[in-house]
């Protein structure tokens, strides 16, 4: 695949899961949930309607941890028909504050990439979620000295894309996008005009995944982050 | 008292109690909270416990609906011993969905004041809270195109008022905000050496509030928006 990456400028990173680890902790507090209600379905049928009560208040909640602890105990009084106990519900909130305050874990080879690459790019951090939580994790990251820009957008679809390199000056086509989500990370950017590098995670939300037809838009595709120094001189 | 605002090119708006109600609407959340647990508590001793909770979590949560949210299932199953009913946790979390769906209802004399003043300044909206709460409100108020920028900030204090005018180039000199809380929209800019009116709002939040002697800075206080069109030519 011939790669020509002389006319970017600006280098966009997604955060969870591309910079730092993400999903695997809401996996882990997903194994706990279920876990906990174990009594009263089974584990599958538990993460099911987890997920379906995630999806439901996507647009009330938006992406983050409080919004999944707020769906879990949903979840709970929905699928125990009321009759989880109080004590439960309170360990859901404090698998909750658990997770916010979780260490944030490097993945590998990120900070080299940062740092050999702050030098000739102008690079930004854009992730989705809560901004509290995003803010924080940049903080214990130690990684804010490399970027020019921190967006936490409510949403990454071509519009939030769009308007936020416009507002930052950024021409589309000096813009190269960096993430672990097909969805959110590169099929908004190659549809604007802009690039995008896809590094996958080894756990993706459901939510985040696209049909396998969607999958091919001439972006590249890289199994570790400190590849993307071939491309990038 | 003489004021010259002859300097300002930019004029930074609070969103919440300053160009539409929200503490009212936590008010009325806390009075149907407050009667969901009449069993177990005085009224005073809820209110009182509520707060301690949302104080105590709001370096986790942070501001908005989500967090309130969580903190009345924590201050319920505390207060109770853990006896509240699933049922009325059930209609706790409906309470606060409520409040998320609300209508977006303006302050008197907001869009009037936006029309005129987006002519000769650049206007900008400067809230905390959550970010999809707060794009969501904006949305709804029509009133996205009278300003050029909207930024949600997880907290208002000095450094986060300074960050955002370097990253927007604002000089500080140049900048004033107009505001409903002394403690998060007023004394901070006056403190970095920018401008600030007053605008109270009939409920403040008690975390809001600031103690007497830090009250009387030299700035502006009006009773309502429009009385700024006096000083702004």
């Amino acid at each position: 695949m011939e790669v020509n990456f002389s006319n970017i400028k600006v280098i966009g990173f997604d955060a969870d899961d591309t910079l730092w680890v993400n999903e695997t902790y809401f996996r882990e507090a997903e194994e706990k949930f279920a876990g906990l209600l174990e009594g009263y379905e089974t584990k599958n049928k538990i993460d099911q309607e987890l997920f379906l009560v995630e999806i439901k208040n996507l647009e009330l909640y938006g992406y983050g941890i409080k919004g999944f602890m707020l769906s879990m105990i949903e979840t709970a009084l929905d699928l125990s028909n009321n009759k989880v106990s109080q004590a439960t519900l309170m360990e859901i909130l404090n698998l909750g504050k658990e997770m916010i305050n979780k260490p944030v874990e490097l993945l590998d080879g990120v900070e080299g990439v940062l740092r050999q690459l702050s030098d000739r790019y102008r690079l930004i951090v854009l992730t989705k979620g809560d901004l509290l939580d995003q803010e924080r994790k940049l903080q214990r990251s130690g990684l804010s000295k490399y970027f020019h820009h921190v967006e936490v957008l409510s949403d990454k679809k071509e519009d939030n894309y769009s308007n936020l390199l416009e507002h930052l000056e950024i021409k589309k086509d000096e813009f190269l996008m960096i993430g672990n989500s097909l969805k959110s990370d590169v099929l908004p950017l190659i549809n604007i005009g802009s690039r995008a590098v896809h590094i996958p995670f080894h756990t993706t939300w459901k939510h985040e995944e696209v049909p396998f037809e969607d999958k091919f838009n001439g972006h590249l595709t890289l199994s570790r982050i400190s590849e993307i120094l071939k491309y990038l001189h």
